[in-house]
């Protein structure tokens, strides 16, 4: 064994030594992933030179995140939610959009399996909250209407909580359901006006913000999956423009065209109205 | 709700968004390293631009990791290894050392637990392999012997595998063992040769980097943990270097200073003997 001389300097030689054996992979895009990440990870930590303590503080989180991540709950999701890495992944894989609407994320309170229901039902099932009505328009680009569109429909109670977050105390597929559009690209259904909500703050991404102290609120919304053949699905909210969060949403999902309003209906000053449309791309849209 | 009007180009906005909501951060150091990851994983979705379907794939990806952590097994350590920043934190931990001896990363086989055995004892408890006597000498950086430092050793069997990989073929602590140097640094203890082993390939990490065409050999090696009071805890391998793989080791820890010779011992053609020399720096030691 050689006594102690100093080891070359080997920072870029790693990264070297990890391309040039990356040469091999058939899976091309996935070489070219893998190989940008550890280039990032690499000037990270060049960057931040934490201690070993500091990296075993990160590998403890990620561990925390993991053992939080079951199928009821999926913390990676959060954590990528956070971070704003989902809101920009779904910003770019859209920057040709032209007049369609905006997508968002999805959440991870949305649940494949919710129930098709016929036009005009009544999405609340345990009767509480104040009333709100939706009347949709699905259009294509031009404007036109796109018949027979299905449209899911989820969002939080009053309180600000899913009905898949409380098993016990809300209705399954309570404020869930599946429509489909009529031949003029509308439906319609009843609900009631959620209330906006905090992100969980008992998992790690949760305490993670706090000592951060950045905010984990989500202003008051209702998500919307509309699927069409030849278009492309559209995942998106359509967010309270009167919610006083609306500008510091944890989530940066937030865009002027999601902003709803929902309007008093006259006569009915506990009763609510809002009316969405939304414009889906081709398929083929690039 | 406005109609279609495209979002303003918002990416740079998220980052600048983040940065402003981390201003109220009281733990600096936390809130520089969270900033520093969102600009490094923002730059990296701008560079890659996943669709939605790599980006659940991702997603998919670290749930698997965390679901196969354990006690017993430590997906993250072992994908921090071979993403080769495990040892790039190690490097930048230590690089003012002069003529201290390398850390290597502990790896995911470590038991702080290892039982205390006196001088001169056999590590092995199943009688099997090629017999290794192992003498050592613990230095500070003048070449003074620093008397009673603590020295663990763990390795894996001929076969590549570590005790606590086979709970049912190998004794508990089987090549395992912590020794106290004497009055002059210094200690040794009876083994067998190690095997070089691939890493394990059943889990997530393993299949990715079979996807990728990359190797998971880890050249034949023995552990040691030292330490002393005043002195940096030394976590480092020593290396059998004439073992095939000694230039391909998945976790990129082979260092020149860390080659270890496994010389047979005359007179026993199937004994042999290795020397080892560890320099310990200071612990204030910059």
């Amino acid at each position: 064994m050689v006594d102690g001389a100093p080891a070359a300097e080997s920072q870029d030689a790693l990264l070297e030594a990890f391309a040039e054996r990356l040469g091999a992979a058939r899976e091309e895009r996935l070489a070219q992933g893998v190989l940008a990440l550890v280039g990032r990870l690499h000037d990270l930590i060049r960057d931040l030179r934490p201690t070993p303590d500091e990296f075993s503080a990160v590998l403890g989180f990620l561990t925390d995140v993991g053992h939080n991540t079951d199928a009821r709950r999926q913390e990676w999701v959060l954590l990528a939610d956070v971070l704003g890495v989902s809101t920009l992944v779904e910003d770019l894989s859209q920057s040709a959009r032209g007049r369609a609407t905006p997508s968002t994320i999805a959440g991870p309170f949305y649940r494949p399996d919710a129930p098709d229901l016929p036009d005009g039902a009544d999405l609340c099932r345990d009767g509480r909250g104040q009333p709100l009505d939706i009347a949709g328009q699905i259009s294509d680009l031009s404007g036109a209407p796109i018949p027979q569109a299905v449209v899911e429909i989820w969002h939080a109670n009053a309180q600000g909580c899913y009905e898949n977050q409380q098993p016990d105390l809300q209705p399954e597929f309570n404020l869930r359901g599946r429509f489909r559009a009529d031949a003029s690209g509308r439906f319609s259904c009843r609900t009631i006006r959620p209330g906006g909500y905090m992100l969980p703050k008992d998992g790690p991404v949760g305490i993670l913000f706090q000592r951060l102290g950045l905010g984990l609120e989500r202003p008051a919304h209702i998500h919307f999956r509309v699927a069409a053949p030849g278009f492309r699905t559209l995942v998106t909210h359509v967010f309270d423009r009167d919610d006083p969060a609306i500008g510091r949403d944890a989530l940066f999902a937030v865009k002027p065209e999601l902003l709803g309003e929902f309007r008093p209906v006259s006569d009915h000053p506990e009763r609510f109205a809002l009316a969405v449309r939304f414009f889906l791309a081709p398929e083929t849209h690039p």
